[in-house]
């Protein structure tokens, strides 16, 4: 497929060809540049939700649930799964793969895991890129679903348009303690797993500890509550910064690219010989690249 | 206490010093900036020790435990805990803060909790710069505890000595998914809580995932294992890229420094207006700070 016809398949949302640009996403070379360059006119108007929050709630089967009810609904629908533990093994967990074959079963649900890749700026530089190619491919519900654990998953969260906290009644008290951070980042939480003991004790202490942001009860595996939910979703929108998230991370991409190697290497042997702090260091690279 | 009284207490190691060199470099101002060019010579020796695993597995109770050990060996130790949930909450977890009340039974232990900053290069920044305040006031035994999931997390874990990945028996599948990437990032292992159900099998999987790096089973709680454990700390010295990591970062802020607002924002417009791609945007913001 040449990048014209990859184009022209891809705006007209073909499978195969929605799985070729994202794998040129995911490798950033020139082609996905120009791709991009080429379609990004096109895009902007999908619903993009961010789903996170810490292992073992149900975000995937809560995604399912929702992409379901969303193309349920007439919603041409995404999933982009981002895998942060992925930069090692490059690929995506089993959790995500099992997941993936159960939900090619409704055809209008496009499935995708993205792996990290180890550097600043990978994870989101290339998730920012793939949602431009799924819309481009006529995407325009977008449904992200990160870890929220690390920055990355942060970055992400911060730059979709709604941010779905996902939390379940069970979780350790350490997992537990670090749901402060998520609720900053939430528009919507959801206490799913709500038919177990103890659900509705989360459900009033998130309440109480959110200020007023919505909080929904679901049992994504059923669906009980689901609906609500995507009400409260397709409603809601947050501030997005999606685009700054991208040209900050561009930026970086850039200012890597352009520094002499050899300048770099001489410079870092003179921090390592503690000649020069890494802040003095850093503003003589910059000198360097005015040239 | 001005910057010349601060640099002479905090080479003859008074906590206090300590402690509001540690801030300065938090808040990352041009004091820490002069503080860190005057001391950074004095710095490079110091063994530091990376400690980092999913959450649960007891790694502050092992830390405590070597660090407990490593002074009572004679070192001068510090332990600086990472916590990457505090780009919200701006302070430290209260796990952390009921331990740092225990730790100071030991007055050779110094203990520090680190908030992270929100935003790209802030976690790792000040993390490597703390590090050099600890070393400057005569630690030669620095622990530093992340939680290993996030890409900053795992750029620390890069950039120390050695890396000490803690597992333990009884987490839950999708936890036990995610120790792939922590594996590869290992120097040594560590099955803690080893006298729990299913520790034999954890040892024994890990041991097979591994190819052939050391895995040692202890029970943080009651010092079990801990000091073979120490030992083979003591004994290995892996790659270290702190300074590469750091230069990098420093790069980054340097960067986010000298890009002109006006110019930054007039950028972001068009972006926005999917006028130009970030990527083509990152090119004529680069060619802005030629000038």
């Amino acid at each position: 497929m040449d990048l014209p016809n990859l184009v022209e398949r891809l705006r007209n949302g073909e499978a195969r060809a929605i799985a070729r640009a994202l794998t040129l996403v995911e490798n950033r070379g020139d082609e996905a540049r120009e791709l991009l360059t080429q379609v990004f006119s096109d895009t902007g108007s999908a619903k993009i939700v961010g789903l996170t929050g810490p292992p073992g709630v149900g975000k995937s089967t809560l995604g399912d649930a929702l992409a379901k009810l969303a193309s349920a609904r007439g919603h041409r629908v995404a999933v982009l799964a981002v895998d942060p533990t992925s930069p090692f093994t490059g690929g995506a967990l089993l959790g995500d793969r099992a997941r993936m074959d159960s939900g090619s079963s409704d055809p209008n649900v496009f499935i995708r895991s993205m792996a990290t890749r180890g550097h600043v700026g990978g994870l989101t530089g290339a998730a920012f890129e793939a949602l431009v190619v799924l819309e481009a491919a006529g995407k325009d519900f977008i449904l992200v679903e990160t870890v929220g654990a690390g920055q990355d998953e942060i970055e992400v969260a911060a730059a979709v348009d709604v941010t779905v906290v996902v939390l379940a009644p069970g979780l350790g008290d350490q997992i537990q303690a670090s749901k402060a951070g998520l609720m900053e980042i939430a528009d919507i939480l959801v206490v799913n797993k709500a038919d177990r003991d103890g659900a509705d004790l989360v459900a009033e202490e998130t309440q109480a500890h959110t200020d007023g942001k919505p909080v929904f009860k679901t049992v994504a595996r059923d669906g009980t509550g689901v609906e609500p939910l995507f009400e409260a979703i397709v409603s809601t929108t947050g501030e997005r910064q999606l685009m700054e998230s991208w040209l900050w991370n561009e930026v970086q991409e850039a200012v890597r690219e352009r520094l002499p190697r050899e300048a770099w290497a001489a410079t870092l042997e003179r921090v390592k010989a503690r000649e020069i702090t890494p802040h003095e260091a850093a503003e003589k690279l910059l000198e360097s690249l005015k040239s």
